[in-house]
């Protein structure tokens, strides 16, 4: 990895300005941004959509009920710390949810909503101290001293997601005063606690990849210093132990000596975005095989069906190896973001579809999740298998907690429905980049696209699919200037395994996982399209995963699937397995022509067989003879239906399960 | 349930100075106290033993060493708050010391011990204001006021273990001036929450077993209707919600309408003590019944194998009903003492020999396991698998976390090491009743018993057995007043099946789980004889248990075996499978003969199969075939030693694991 990694592309650097959220310098490949991809209506392009009607209006509209966006104004107004709203980290919604305007404003150039974010940017503005702090929780007489809590204040993390929306607004054009806002307070950070300064860094990564991202659009070298600083630095126990441990914030061990990735899920899957931008643009293969090397074990062992990560409710972390409870799965929406954002930067880096491959399934089964289907309530947390109903947020209410069975509107800690917003409005930075040949299409949807190659050359494409429920990726060359050959690359999903066949202009072939290259001097008119088996198919765990042994999932094409039983009642999706002794099948009828094209399933179930009356005086254990519940399915079967994974909890409380245990006929096996 | 408990007898009632803790005036059975059983060498005794001589007085260096003791001289000066250490609850960790030195001394009699127990509890008394209220951390200019956060404040929590070890003074018959104090202290309870008072109830069950024991031991009624109103009270809401949830202190739902234990696990459990205790006194059938359903529920879905209860390490908590995972149970060691607390008033009120099973399984897997060999440092949660051998708590800080991989000298939350000292020292109080018709011997223990029957007759008991590692029991009877017939009662484990056999002075005979009584008139000399089948046996779960399915235990009598490997390595136990073909095999040579007879025993092992490489780009899921991992043990086996699992984490750093996967044969089934 290392070495790949190392053959850096300076040819493909991002121009300053594209409207991209990451902008390597180096790297094998140069992301294509929002400007230059279009989503087509389809699976993304329905849900950014609803991102710009509903949730980015939604977020503000909560900001100001909870007083977020209000502690600004009463911090101009001497009103703090009195009147002060929310948790430490109150700011970084506010910052979050600028982001997500300047990104919307990029995108559809909405003149009234750059306004309203440029109003906010004033308003953030006004609270700026002279030498560039900036926040609404310290430092004010009555409030604890300026980082005098670096633990759990959340100051650094604040400036993070400022920064964020100041590059943000930079690359989308607007927002008036917000990038320097960002700029001041970053320089601010670089004063403070550059070398000789203070020696610390935040209880909560995320500024690194700020200030990466903050020299890449300023050129300015600092920025990148400090960030490489706060990398190297945490890990050598500059923050105090806490109950939950040093590895909560990852300050447990040097990020280059960790085998895996570990603590707080957003914690670390931030830092390790931040570690690998500044590997790309320092050149260090060596933190980026580390990374890559983590990220390697965390997908092997530590990383849900649905590419969730964090799977104990426990300081919101990464558990052991293998410890993947479905039940209690944690799964934050943000760890499920935090995870795209760094598979797409080792995409960036390495050019390896194995990253676009986890990008896919996480961005189809978690962070489709989370938003409910009117985009106005939000998971926080994505469980496997919600045994039972359970209570039901209210959508006028701030939800006191993170775990819920339904979606709730807004949380006491809200920081899953802003990262969503920021994620939908910038969806299209994460479809497809060029490198020097050519284009490379990573993720499979509808979309036009405008590349300008390296060379100068540009291409028009536009890409046709109902994918994910449809195999059919169609991609149409719209326009070709200059008659030399360029490379036109389709990533084949892993999932596809060996079923894939790409039809071009010189023929048709089978295809594999990875990339469908097609060369050639492209003339408009020119069709590609690759067919992928789509067909149902179970899906087994490796056997170390103690909590779903003996069970099995269905997938097709990157959707999972689950069983969900509506109603109040528990269900009885605790007593059922499975029979795979035939395929499941697709349904039909009224429950296939759900909107959006969404394919339901059918599975054949059985009880589980009763557990054997063992002399343990009324416990769950006793001497039952093994395999028991392994005859179940020669009792009658009955249809489960299944519905998308991403589809689950709208339609009122209900229970819900990804993993059914298999019933194994002893007679056959 | 409802009917049987009703049929109370009060000819058993407990005489007034029993040295018990818990004495109900009406019920099936009465319980025997620490002046009328001895414990003699064995398993109990052992620890009985080593409680005097090291918990005890580590308990109380290291509530001086952190300063809760010193909280009362505190107040006492004018140094609070500023002086003050510890959480909230430091004051109650003081009185579980207290508690334990008086029951010690009641057994022993050491006059030091008391003597050192009366000056703490005359600084105890010092601060006692003259309304009776008494905490440390309240209602001082500088602190919150009294009551101001019935939620997390803790200060009824803190009477009810005061009043608790008040009560074990008076019935111990020493410690100065301690009985006064709490009596005092329940006076102003009742005061301030009594009809017209303060309508809340604490976030912390625990005062009101504490107040229907000190109705028992005064016969003042206002105590038990203090209690019964702080019991019928919750549920309804009175406390805030919070992020955990109102289920977390058990005030979602009022306590007849619940079908099961839920929420922190002590706070449940002490809570279902109250609730019998109230209900016996009050000859309350329903609410005794409503409590035997939530019992029976919790052991039949919420218990683990050891008997631990408490699923979820957020909130210390019951989990779903089958949510029972091995490496992540909490399993407290405070909720396994409080299960035992809960099921020796329902064996006292019902008679029904469930109750001592479960705290048979209970005190030998769980409480059991909790102090080190030294009794100098503790389990608070009890882990069933320990994946790594993480970090080793120092043996010279307070731990500043409940869960760690080795026992912890202390804790910032130090509530179990106080927790097991009390227990241990009134261990002898659970072991045997009466009723009208004779003694019970419950917990198969040597010991020596000097029951006063109901109707006047005395009789002398001597119990010799190697019990748990042996499976015989003999009571010897070595006095006997009267010629008149009387019952000897002794439980048959559930564990036994159809395998036990009593040989007594008129025969021998098979005997099933419950109790085989022998009615006689007993002469001196007379013996009886109980052979029990402590061969080892596999034990497999509820099919109904994910985080276990395809999984095996092995048990032998009432101890629960766990594979551990010591050393700093991760071990390789989340790789095996075991095969069950062959029964386990008890250890010989070096390894069976440990200190205090335990058995050792092994089993075969072989690794389990390689995951299939699925197209799943490095995840660990794939389209693998099923039972994969049932041909395992076609591969060559390796015998894996296995110890009680109450002895695990005494040889350093290990990996452990109760569950183990079961390799099955594909050829054989």
């Amino acid at each position: 990895v290392a070495e790949r990694a190392l053959t850096f592309s300076p040819a493909v650097a991002v121009p300053g300005d594209a409207a991209v959220p990451v902008a390597p310098s180096r790297g094998r490949l140069r992301p294509l941004g929002i400007g230059e991809v279009r989503l087509a209506p389809g699976f993304w392009h329905e849900r950014q959509e609803r991102n710009a009607e509903a949730t980015i209006g939604h977020c503000r509209t909560w900001e100001d009920r909870v007083g977020w966006t209000g502690n600004f104004r009463a911090a101009v107004e001497g009103r703090l710390p009195g009147d002060r709203q929310g948790r430490n980290f109150a700011d970084s919604d506010v910052y979050k949810l600028l982001e997500a305007m300047c990104w919307e404003f990029g995108r559809a150039g909405d003149g009234d909503l750059n306004a309203e974010a440029a109003r906010l940017a004033a308003e953030i503005a006004a609270v700026q101290e002279p030498d560039g702090y900036l926040n609404t929780n310290f430092g004010r007489a009555g409030q604890a001293g300026r980082y005098s809590d670096l633990e759990w204040g959340h100051e650094l993390y604040c400036y993070g997601h400022l920064i964020q929306a100041g590059v943000a607004a930079l690359r989308g054009g607007a927002a008036g005063q917000l990038f320097e806002v960002a700029r001041r307070a970053a320089d601010h950070v670089c004063a403070e606690f550059g070398p000789g300064g203070r020696d610390g860094v935040c209880g909560h990564a995320e500024i690194e990849m700020a200030l990466v991202e903050l020299y890449r659009a300023t050129g300015e070298a600092r920025y990148l210093e400090q960030a490489s600083l706060f990398v190297e630095r945490r890990g050598h126990h500059v923050l105090d132990d806490i109950e939950l441990g040093r590895d909560y914030f990852q300050d447990d061990l040097p990020i280059r000596q960790a085998g895996a990735f570990r603590g707080h899920a957003v914690r670390a899957l931030y830092l390790a975005c931040g570690a690998v931008d500044v590997a790309v643009e320092t050149g260090d293969g060596d933190l980026l095989a580390a990374i890559v090397r983590q990220w390697e074990r965390t997908v092997a062992a530590r990383t849900y069906l649905t590419g969730g990560m964090g799977a104990r409710h426990t300081g919101e972390s990464f558990g052991e190896d293998y410890e993947l409870p479905p039940d209690r799965a944690y799964a934050e929406t943000c760890a499920g973001i935090a995870s795209v954002m760094l598979s797409w930067r080792l995409l960036l880096a390495t050019g390896e579809p194995r990253f676009a491959d986890l990008a896919e399934r996480t961005m189809y089964n978690l962070v489709a999740t989370s938003p409910a289907l009117d985009g106005r309530a939000f998971f926080y947390t994505n469980t496997l298998y919600q045994r039972r109903p359970g209570t039901v947020p209210s959508r006028d209410e701030a939800s006191p907690r993170a775990h819920a069975s339904l979606r709730a509107p807004w949380f006491n800690v809200s920081c899953c429905p802003t990262n969503v917003a920021r994620t939908m409005a910038s969806l299209a930075g994460y479809v497809a980049t060029v490198d020097d040949g050519g284009v490379q299409l990573h993720q499979l949807t509808a979309c036009t696209l405008t590349p300008a190659l390296p060379d100068g050359r540009t291409l028009g494409l536009r890409v046709e699919t109902g994918y994910p429920w449809k195999g059919t990726v169609t991609v149409r060359v719209e326009a070709a200037s200059g008659g030399q050959p360029a490379r036109i690359a389709l990533r084949v999903p892993a999932w596809a395994g060996a079923g894939a066949v790409l039809h071009g202009p010189e023929g048709s072939a089978p295809v594999g996982p990875g990339y469908a290259v097609v060369e050639r001097a492209w003339r408009a008119g020119d069709e590609l399209r690759l067919e992928l088996p789509v067909a149902p198919r179970w899906t087994r765990p490796d056997p170390r995963i103690d909590a779903v042994r003996g069970c099995v999932a269905v997938e097709r094409g990157p959707i999972v699937y689950c069983a969900e039983i509506p109603g109040d009642d528990q269900g009885h999706l605790d007593g059922l397995a499975v029979d795979t002794s035939t395929p499941p099948v697709e349904a039909t009828g009224a429950a296939s022509t759900e909107a959006g094209g969404a394919i339901h399933l059918t599975v054949k179930a059985s009880p589980l067989s009763e557990p054997g009356t063992g002399p343990s005086a009324g416990l769950p254990y006793g001497e039952r003879p093994a395999g028991g519940e392994r005859a179940a399915h020669q009792a009658a079967t009955e249809p489960l239906p299944l519905i998308p994974y991403h589809r689950w909890g709208n339609r009122g409380p209900a229970t819900m399960r990804v993993w059914l245990p298999e019933a194994v006929d002893t007679a056959t096996s």
